[in-house]
């Protein structure tokens, strides 16, 4: 039997933890996680709480019904998941395999509660490894001039898989608002950089350039504004006045796929909410 | 106002985290944490609740009474604390003083929620620095052959005080199983190893003869099995083939003072849970 | 042009290293890397030298006989090595793929000054991974009582792949004593645990029971003592009371694959000297 | 008897290693660390050598005249020390006393080759912290209008003790360019952000606000540019969305005061040259 997943956020107010965990109880849910944040600044409240259906009357359809008194009681906004529904997901990418090796295997080690649906990229380099771990290819090159084109190909694609997430896995190339938008909080990308240091191009150069002791990494959901979106997480690695750029990229490489993975898994056990530009990381 | 932190423990069952924070909203208590824990492989359930006590209607004398029949009824063990109760700390010292300095100055800052209301060690060399911190010192010799002696005059020395955390800042001495069994849950060592490697005398010695590339350190309760009590945390730092024995106790002194803090902080914060020879850290 | 590495140790002594940079400098050796250590309890030099064989007039024959006199004089043991001859590796595993996976797909990437020539296993699970990579792969299944044939019919197929150094990459097997000798100092294995915390079997679930708050892995030679040969680097991973066994065991196979490619790397670039039980690493 | 350090740097050439470490050899030092790194990019090349001068025929005052013949063949620039000078140094502090603490803890301890001569500051909440370990301190205000006065004033004070060495411990105040160009690499800072990120004033308010999953300090040399002097070292500490920005503050603590001690401690043991923007760190 499945879980049953709630992120709800909502203005602070008293006994909203006690109204949601007595309804889930009064519905006959075993509950398994349940735990809770209340921004103080902007007297705003966040909650994760999972439980158990099996012997649950609650179902997907008739959730809104009953739970909607209490959610307009509290003007509560939520999101309601079961665990045994594997969101698609596609994978965008280039050139670089190291995120694309690392999230397949994981995927077929079975690490993830989500089914890697397609692969697309604006070069045909990656095509092979596309065909080792038996998922589709798609090549869709992008240029200045046809990007829009581009796009709308890959929106059919998308929705021939019904892709409800879409990981940035080392693709180089810009997101246009209109894919944004139709992906928000639904599209992570790996920043190779602490951001918001090095912000954009080339950030290993420049780290390098700065002289800087310790390189790192950024997994994070991808909105307007580049490289500005809610951080996910992220992670560093020493480095020395010995190591050249191309040893700051080799290693940096090791940081980046463990990141995107980890981004991915916290999405895909829905533990993320994101509140103005931050998350909350429920784990 | 105060705020009320409750730990509590009991078999798993369906409808606790309903019950108990529908009780604490019922007695308007406000609850501002709220994290749990089940060990699945023995069915135990753990929750901290922790609520403000403005506008609640319960207090520490009443509590017992109109909890009890939720605790019968989950045979649930649990323990009230209030925040403005700030516990008395006591801190056993020999020679080092890198822990007392961290320990001291990190209470004049106010980061701990209790008080350090004295000093006790086998030797003097640290009446200076309690002198500086004004905290009362007492100098207590052990020998083979006074160790009975010498703690019941500890034991006074505590009881005068209202000691109810006795943290081991650095005392290198043996602690007797009825000095463990008085301060159960409430004696605090740090070991100057990543346990349970090198467990006993001298680690930083045998880590340098085994050549490991990572020194540890531990915070701990104690029990009655030396270095085997429930781990609280633990850290390591990064060493190489150059570092020596001396070099391996100077870094460990960073590891130890800061993790030691952390422990005194967790404890103080009724953050931490015993269960069997394990901690449940709820932060 | 290839890079000359010269691995040397001896009995510390006024002037070993202005005699052996003088030594490569008269000999039109542009020296690259220079980086010494001194044990002075046990009164032992460490030396590691590289340069550029580009203009210098020594070569792999002749060295000896030019080098001796000063190796007589110092009571230097040395090896030499040349950067652009890239020995043979050879893989054991059982049946998980983690540090294979990540092996093959450096080695594929150019990461290593080697060549993976073979991956031996004692069982066929990972006979389709090693077809990916198209690596030759042996199945020699191992029992109680063929141990010893097996063995052997390993030894042969390691001659014909003129391996030099075997990496266990989770190879559940014992190895025999007669194995170890034959490649001392040439057979890295990966240990699942933060050496010597819960050397031997089961670590995760020795880990578990214990209640540690950080899980540890360590790359290390073999020797005949089990999980006692010389440490190349360890890392270690947080975890909390509610990780699994099964988390621990996930967690840790990110430590284990990135630290034995670490272990394979700094063997291949001659940056490991082994002394006693330790390991001196020239980085 | 004292060790002698040597730092120099030049355009890279063949032979340097062998004349410098043979130079050395020939005059009777026995060496104890000989380190070097080349700049491949720009051609350049840096080394550490230290030798021990019990023995030794070279002193402070003849070694320029014995040294210039190799110094002018290959266009070294160096600096000779000795570890038997104990350089003055001076700290400055405003309000803020963590650093303070721990910088005076560690000299009583012998941990630096130095002494702290003198402690000034802008503010006198900290004298009670200079007596305690018995060093000057000197209250030196400074407004908008009278800061070339007061830095005038402090010029004398830090000639009265020698200082070589000035460090900034948590002083929240500007520098002038002139005092920066008088301390030009013996100037040295602790700044609470991960450089690049966030330089300026409230590093803290500004991570918590864009929602980081690390926060960082970093200690460095101070140059004419506000806070883009040569990183020497860089540390990050884990936080989560529950920290507040008084928690980021309280961790960031504990980054700031060790980071400074070990910036510290590698310029007092000469283990730094500083290269255009960035350190060359000998360790």
């Amino acid at each position: 039997m499945s879980n049953a997943i709630l992120l709800l956020s909502c203005p602070d107010s008293h006994g909203i933890v006690s109204e949601v965990t007595t309804f889930v109880t009064k519905h006959s849910g075993n509950i398994v996680f349940c735990d809770q944040y209340t921004d103080t600044n902007d007297n705003m409240f966040f909650m994760r709480i999972e439980w158990e259906m099996d012997g649950c009357d609650l179902d997907e359809d008739g959730f809104n019904t009953v739970f909607d008194p209490i959610a307009d009681k509290y003007s509560i906004s939520y999101n309601l998941y079961f665990d045994d529904h594997k969101p698609s997901v596609a994978l965008y990418v280039t050139k670089q395999d190291h995120c694309l090796q690392e999230i397949l295997w994981r995927s077929r080690q079975g690490e993830f509660n989500g089914e890697i649906a397609c692969i697309i990229s604006n070069h045909a380099d990656l095509e092979n490894v596309a065909k080792t771990f038996d998922i589709p290819f798609y090549h869709v090159p992008k240029t200045k001039d046809n990007r829009t084109e581009a796009e709308h190909k890959e929106y059919r694609i998308l929705k021939n898989h019904n892709v409800e997430l879409v990981v940035l896995a080392k693709y180089m190339q810009i997101i246009s608002d209109d894919f944004v938008s139709r992906f928000q909080n639904n599209l992570i990308n790996i920043h190779h950089s602490f951001l918001p240091a090095f912000e954009g191009a080339k950030p290993y150069h420049r780290a390098h350039d700065r002289g800087v002791k310790l390189i790192g990494s950024t997994v994070h959901y991808v909105t307007g504004q580049l490289d500005k979106g809610p951080i996910i997480d992220q992670d560093v690695k020493r480095v020395s006045h010995k190591d050249s750029v191309d040893k700051f990229v080799r290693l940096g490489r090791d940081l980046e796929k463990l990141l995107l993975v980890k981004g991915i898994t916290l999405h895909l056990e829905r533990r993320l909410l994101v509140y103005k530009n931050r998350t909350i990381v429920f784990e």
